[in-house]
């Protein structure tokens, strides 16, 4: 356990931890009212996602900064590689509705292996050459981009990143400052390298920093994590090295967790990420 | 493609590819047919399960042996790390086992987190421990023990080794020559750092090297993996990182594929394995 009280401000919220606020889950709640509830316990910032906003980007962004927070992310560019790929127009909307919305970062998770081919190496090469086009184009509209590597279950279809060590090599070979990495704590909780794979990187490289927790039993690849105290990751450990790397930003909390915490009243769910941040994080 | 055709002789069986000839999987075969079925193929090797050999653990290895083949293989001890974590007693019985069925090697899948830690370095430390205690008297039995990494979603409660290097580093602890690893694409296939970590190790360290495939749509954790060349592994790549390490065993095909191959008549997979062992490992 930390020997400080961590500062709420330092704490940010995914909308995906609510369940998107889709009807069926939690409350259904509106964006303003999401907001507002970040608002009173503090939080610094929210991260949305695409399909939360519709029409409404840029008064929502407008909305959560009129109440103090940062609009610190938007979840996501379409696939970049494997077949779903979404195409060069796709891409571009997804940044331009990150620069409505006023979003620092725009998420990025590359999707799968390069169809006709095998392995990582082709499908990484396509998605630096990609990204050498993409990257000034956010950067003119205003928007960071943040290559997010997924744990190797997700390998096939969702992924051609497994580890943080993949995707800074896929940074160093684009050589924008545009782009950095996202580090979720469910997808490199296990990597036994990484405190060294984060030593020695520029100090600006890493633009997100999710937290939740892995499940000792986890029954879902994509929506079982757990909320952070309750599953084996260090993440004591984890946040030391991301913060010795030079990272500054949010902790975001995102946790897609279907049978259990998209099923609580939104309100217990914030809560209780105040509480587990403050000691466990 | 190989530019050559692959000798069946190089080629085991892992019983799990048949369902365990479980009843509801394949044709329930006893052993012995299986054997037949394996010997008339060409295969070289087969690895059997505990669980299949009741109390005809020697009479089946040493109709195995009379049809030309080796056993050469015994899954598993019982877990050594985690809430699940078996008993000096069962891990000796394991052992005994593998010593009455004439196996080559023992295969260890290691267990989740230990209790009451985070991470993996605590877990790792304590399995280490263990085997320490437990190398030489797999020894004493005529029986080498293999370190099998998971592929990181199987953390939490099935291991504590999620890399090749993960385990090379457990059997550099433990010091014994009797303790080596086995390489599962199905558990490596994404690993970009596994040609480095395969170099300059002592070249009897690898004790198996098990085939199947990554399916780019995988469905379920445990039961969903592939026949050689319906994935996104690149085998042959795999396969050359091996053999440069110094591996000159068996390449033995274990596929848990309960909605697929499981289902199918078991002389159906066994041919197809052939073919595909041909054409794509």
């Amino acid at each position: 356990m930390r020997n400080f009280q961590n500062d709420t401000k330092a704490l940010a919220l995914n909308t995906a931890t609510l369940g998107h606020n889709l009807p069926g889950y939690g409350a259904g709640w509106e964006a303003e009212k999401l907001v507002d509830a970040c608002a009173e316990r503090g939080f610094g910032g929210i991260t949305f996602w695409s399909q939360e906003l519709q029409t409404r980007a840029h008064a929502i962004g407008n909305y959560t900064r009129s109440a103090g927070l940062d609009v610190c992310g938007l979840c996501r560019t379409p696939y970049l590689t494997g077949s779903d790929a979404g195409s060069d127009d796709a891409v571009l909307q997804s940044i331009e509705l990150a620069a409505e919305l006023g979003a620092d970062v725009l998420t990025i998770v590359t999707g799968g292996t390069h169809p006709g081919t095998k392995g990582l190496v082709d499908s990484q090469n396509h998605l630096a050459e990609r990204l050498q086009n993409i990257a000034p184009i956010a950067e003119q509209h205003g928007v960071k981009l943040a290559l997010e590597p997924l744990n190797p279950m997700f390998g096939g279809n969702r992924t051609c990143l497994m580890t943080v060590e993949d995707a800074l090599n896929i940074c160093k070979k684009v050589g924008s400052e545009n782009l950095g990495i996202a580090i979720d704590v469910y997808h490199v909780w296990w990597d036994t390298r990484l405190g060294e794979t984060l030593q020695n990187i520029p100090p600006t490289q890493i633009f997100g920093y999710h937290l939740c927790d892995w499940l000792e039993n986890t029954t879902d690849m994509l929506l079982d994590r757990g909320m952070m105290g309750d599953g084996v990751a260090d993440l004591l450990a984890i946040r030391r090295m991301v913060e010795m790397a030079g990272y500054q930003g949010y902790c975001e909390v995102e946790i897609f967790s279907e049978r259990h915490w998209w099923r609580e009243d939104p309100n217990l769910v914030l809560d209780t990420i105040v509480e587990r941040y403050r000691n466990y994080c």
